[in-house]
């Protein structure tokens, strides 16, 4: 790729999804030391291991555009501190949650913002996403829990709401903050479009999506 | 190996192996999220990762041998909580310390009790132990910290030795609580000694490696 504006925007993507990869792994890993049990510290430690080889892959396309990780990531460094304050599990049973929802929200955007970049970065992208969410263990958890308790289940369908809500403000923040992120939502969504626009469509698709997760476990979006 | 003794000694060790690679993989997350730059914050997670890695082997041979990893995990739960609250770091550098010394006088106690067991499992925990410390950021981190300055260098040959002294109270409680543990140490310090010599012998051992550890950062052991 010889356009440095084209790459430019390919390591705005590949940096923002690290940041995301490896703020997911020390999330996973401190919910591990939370866990209750064994089995679900193991498997939360896996799943932080398993953050941390899809920040090795992310790596991997970033030296192959010339560039380095730590030099991609910078600009993003801080991004989701906010959203980790404003988001910050107060059970068990949320934790969880976040751990399944996780950065669920800021994926979706990198996969739509990837969209428009070149066909080897894009997969990349794809392949590094698509890797996420297997979570038995949580999964079942959850969604047995949500079965069984009535009023759980409400307590977590309204933690999911709040997760969505503050995670768009998280996207809402990256937006404004990256030029690069902006130019390629407008190309994702094809020209024509005024900015305001592209974001209200980013919105409604960012929030169907997570609908969906929450529907996967049984809980009411 | 069909014999049930020497395969639960096998299962002991492994189990605790098991242990100090998952606390490991937990203490070394905490560290990355402590830590004051982004390139310190990816080595100790990678440093992390690789611990998980470590307990896959191990797993692997536990399922081997017949048995769970569970199961072979659950008589140590708890084992090295006490060790890692009465060895909490204060400062960056005491956890960069934690973080290499790191449960390195443990890990010696297991190559020693592995001698006696069959040689398939005792290849694996040499090989387990022998992919550890390849922290090259944390080293000369270390080392170039004690260069520059004396009353750092001799806080931390001070904090040490308080990590040798805690790791080698926690090798006795080992001890006093496994059977199977201290049948392996007399096996493999040969017989006709007395257990009380066996143990005095064994901390000799685990103080002179942890010594050679401190000299490789440049400290006073």
């Amino acid at each position: 790729m010889t356009d440095p504006h084209a790459q430019g925007n390919a390591l705005a993507v590949l940096g923002l999804l690290a940041h995301t990869e490896l703020a997911s792994f020390s999330r996973l890993a401190a919910d591990a030391v939370a866990a209750p049990a064994l089995d679900q510290r193991l498997e939360l430690s896996r799943m932080a291991a398993m953050a941390m080889g899809r920040l090795e892959l992310v790596d991997s396309r970033v030296t192959d555009l010339g560039s380095g990780l730590q030099a991609a990531m910078g600009p993003f460094a801080g991004a989701l501190v906010d959203l980790d304050a404003r988001t910050a599990p107060s059970t068990w049973t949320e934790r969880l949650l976040n751990a399944y929802v996780g950065y669920g929200v800021v994926d979706d955007f990198c996969r739509v913002v990837a969209g428009p970049l070149d066909p080897t970065t894009r997969d990349l992208v794809d392949e590094v996403l698509a890797d996420d969410g297997h979570a038995g263990l949580v999964v079942e958890t959850l969604a047995g829990a949500g079965t069984r308790d009535g009023t759980l289940a409400s307590r977590l369908a309204l933690w999911g709401r709040r997760l969505v809500g503050e995670s768009l403000g998280a996207v809402q923040r990256l937006l404004a903050d990256h030029p690069a992120l902006r130019d390629l939502l407008v190309q994702a969504q094809g020209s024509g479009g005024v900015p305001g626009d592209a974001q209200q469509r980013l919105f409604s698709t960012l929030t169907a999506e997570h609908s969906r997760r929450m529907e996967r476990l049984g809980l009411t979006p």
